[in-house]
């Protein structure tokens, strides 16, 4: 009968792993992957009492500033409050500039609310803002606020490109290039869209260097099974700390014109600038500076965040991006589907722009943050300690918020792994965290040359914390060793 | 020569409307489509002095309570701002309810601070006061925190499950079946997703009643080219106000399950119920009380959203979806495709926790707000005037923001709009905005049958603003019927 036909199918569910979308089977995301969830369990089993080698879990897997025990800068944090809450206006506790600036945002809101919509692009005079701290940023090159997409954090921003940028079936299936190692936003994407990611290789040997040979092998493979469309950059690099040199921007450019890419600019951390004699250049203002045969056709879209920098703001999702030389048909297709989403959340919105456009040094609220150059000893410290443990090799920290060095492993560790159907830096990192309660991110999930083994680790604790961290890491990196040898 | 061609080529952009996403294309979105985008040009025209019949531009395109002057709840926004900027819980201005619970979700948030990431699935404890309000709401069903996943306002967790149940080729390409009138996300998300639209209409001459007749109709045509696998529901109504009975709930819980259809329950405006006898059955408790045939089989996610309600904080972006009969292995997906975008917003998470979780009577910050009163009044002033004009006909506004009116026009009108290739009803609203600075959307933006013209107008504005919006329509209307007849 129908009726039981019925109970037999309904013994499995409409959505199942059959039924589901492919594409998002195929999405893998590391950062908060299979070892951070069991970092969560063991927080649990340390509250509940089980015991452990170690008194708690010290996830180093994510660039989580205040995670990390960083403190919020102060006047960001009083706007934030009186724009929430504008009562406080009457407050003779807030200084001046801090109410001027909630009042501008303020006024800038519909019903002068944070609970309303704002235009789809974000709120006009805040993309003002940005346009106005990119100019600067860029030594006066100029900017334009149509040109600025405000969004939920970076990563909105680059999945909605990507999401333009693909199109085709089978041979003319969109390509995007994206390095290897890759922070796994850009694959996890792509993997969602069905688009095609061209991987090409950083030479770690070089302190993760760009090389455009390197740049043309990949998309010359590609041409055979997709169409190159986009060309991913991360600067300063995730997972990898390298910051590029202005000449390496050069020639990415002119490899992006030739071979008529589309050029996705990640530049998240472009204060996170910490190694002498390096300097962050934005593809932007190099893009300019090498003339109208460039400035005026090369398609760029540069992304920025809240959530890193010396304020490392992640939980309010503030971000933008902006675009130069897109299609202004295209632009308006841009636009029409942010809107769907209707608007980025205000909170993050006023964040951001506090970011670009915070107290200058003649006003009251003026704070001189030490953030940056705490980080920038960190990132020595890092990579003093690591590169004394025999096994462990990593180039410098010269950016970004990460070290990314390489491992040794034992061959008996190597066939351990196997076993477990597990990637051998997956292995280690399960141990590590098991023994130590350290959760790093293993080089599988961003990707690494084949036979090279790395993890990811944050170098936002602590300083003191770091220290003991990296101490730890060296010594179980003795014992796995000499376990598996 | 290579570079001759390359210059010629360069003329021509990389990603163009020919290169780009096709799927992207075919998105629509009225409510901020091509009328907003003019009432927004408007405004500007009036900023710089240019002579209109009107003096301001009134959108009641959109229900965005606070742009229209509700204000917010007092104690939300305390408790905002304390979790914003802790210094504040020193202040003995704030009332102790208000710092306890800021206290309770610092505690909660990464080294205390709302500028942490939280996890992908939002901050566990108010995942648990999710959990305790839907129990509370659903005479005591029970909720599990697990199945809770906090979201980007609800259109974030809409678009997520669309995604994840969105596959094949062809003629086994996954169908979502929608109203028709629809509130446009979900036309938009399908056709981004390209999955198959599968349009089933309400009842206009049954208040907008839905029947399992056309339901079963649609499916049936459906299965001749798609593989039909989800029903989407929105209850109460956007853009068509009804409320749904209990009854209609259980048939269509019963035709879910004889269909084998994923349950999609948009009940964002589940407080926002106003005609008498009316009230508001969730999905999930009809499906409970249905027996155990039903609550163990059918799979539902319901979506809630901190945008609409009495509170109306469409700004914060906070939202839910709960998860009934999911597969583990699926929600382990989901759990990881949510993961990509690391989380959402935490001040519209903390938001959402103090709507779930607001002051009791018997402490100190409980607030009466009469948002919901006035509410029911202005539903019932709209439907009053405008059933008073000859050729505007509406259904009561049972419930959610809005009403949508039929609209009677001439066919000369019919004509010109013809002539400008525009939708009837689109001419119309174009029409009344420029003579009146009244922004409203074309019901060709929600889908209607053909041949009928409709609108939906926000019934939100302040209650003297509102009377003069609605003579304002009766005076154009009658206008526009006498020039076109």
């Amino acid at each position: 009968t129908k009726w039981a036909i019925n109970q037999q199918r309904h013994r499995e569910k409409v959505l199942n792993m059959n039924t589901m979308n492919p594409n998002v089977k195929r999405v893998e995301y590391a950062v908060r992957g299979p070892i951070v969830q069991r970092a969560v369990q063991i927080e649990k089993e340390l509250k509940e009492g089980v015991k452990k080698p170690f008194s708690e879990v010290i996830k180093a897997n994510i660039g989580d500033a205040h995670a990390m025990g960083q403190k919020p800068i102060t006047f960001f944090r009083q706007v934030v409050a009186l724009c929430a809450y504008p009562d406080l206006l009457e407050d003779n506790k807030f200084p001046d500039d801090a109410k001027n600036r909630a009042r501008r945002i303020l006024q800038s809101c519909g019903g002068g609310s944070l609970g309303a919509y704002s235009a789809s692009t974000g709120i006009e005079v805040i993309r003002q803002d940005v346009a106005r701290y990119i100019e600067k940023r860029d030594g006066g090159i100029p900017s334009n606020p149509d040109n600025i997409y405000l969004s939920t954090g970076a990563s909105d921003a680059i999945v909605t490109m990507l999401k333009l940028l693909t199109s085709g079936e089978g041979k003319t299936r969109s390509g995007v290039m994206i390095s290897i190692p890759q922070y796994p936003l850009y694959s996890a994407a792509l993997a969602e869209l069905a688009a095609v990611q061209i991987s090409y290789y950083l030479d770690e040997d070089k302190c993760w260097g760009l090389d455009v040979s390197e740049l043309r092998r990949a998309v010359e493979a590609a041409r055979e099974h997709c169409k190159p469309r986009a060309l991913c950059i991360i600067n300063p690099g995730n997972p990898t700390g390298q910051v590029q040199s202005r000449q390496c921007i050069e020639d990415v450019i002119r490899f992006a014109a030739e071979e008529r890419l589309f050029l996705m600019a990640d530049e998240v951390y472009q204060d996170n600038v910490y190694a002498e004699g390096c300097q962050f250049h934005s593809f932007k203002k190099v893009l300019f500076e090498m003339g109208p045969e460039y400035s005026n056709t090369v398609e760029l879209a540069s992304f920025h965040s809240t959530s890193k920098c010396y304020m490392g703001e992640c939980g309010f999702r503030g971000g933008y991006m902006e675009v130069i030389n897109m299609d202004p048909q295209v632009k308006l297709q841009l636009t029409k589907l942010v809107s769907v989403r209707l608007c980025p959340p205000i909170p993050g919105q006023v964040l951001l722009d506090l970011v670009v456009n915070p107290p200058r040094p003649d006003e009251p609220s003026y704070e001189r943050t030490a953030n940056l150059e705490i980080l920038a000893e960190k990132a020595k410290l890092t990579e003093q300690i690591f590169n004394t443990v025999s096994g462990i090799r990593c180039n410098p920290v010269q950016g970004a918020m990460y070290t990314f060095p390489r491992l040794t492993l034992p061959e008996k560790a190597i066939a351990a792994a196997k076993e477990k159907g597990q990637a051998p830096d997956m292995f280690y990192c399960m141990k590590l965290l098991e023994e130590t309660g350290i959760c790093l991110v293993p080089g599988s999930g961003f990707g690494q040359r084949d036979g090279t083994h790395h993890f990811r680790m944050t170098i936002l604790p602590a300083t003191e914390k770091l220290k003991i961290v990296l101490e730890n890491i060296r010594a179980f990196h003795k014992r796995f060793t000499e376990e598996f040898s």
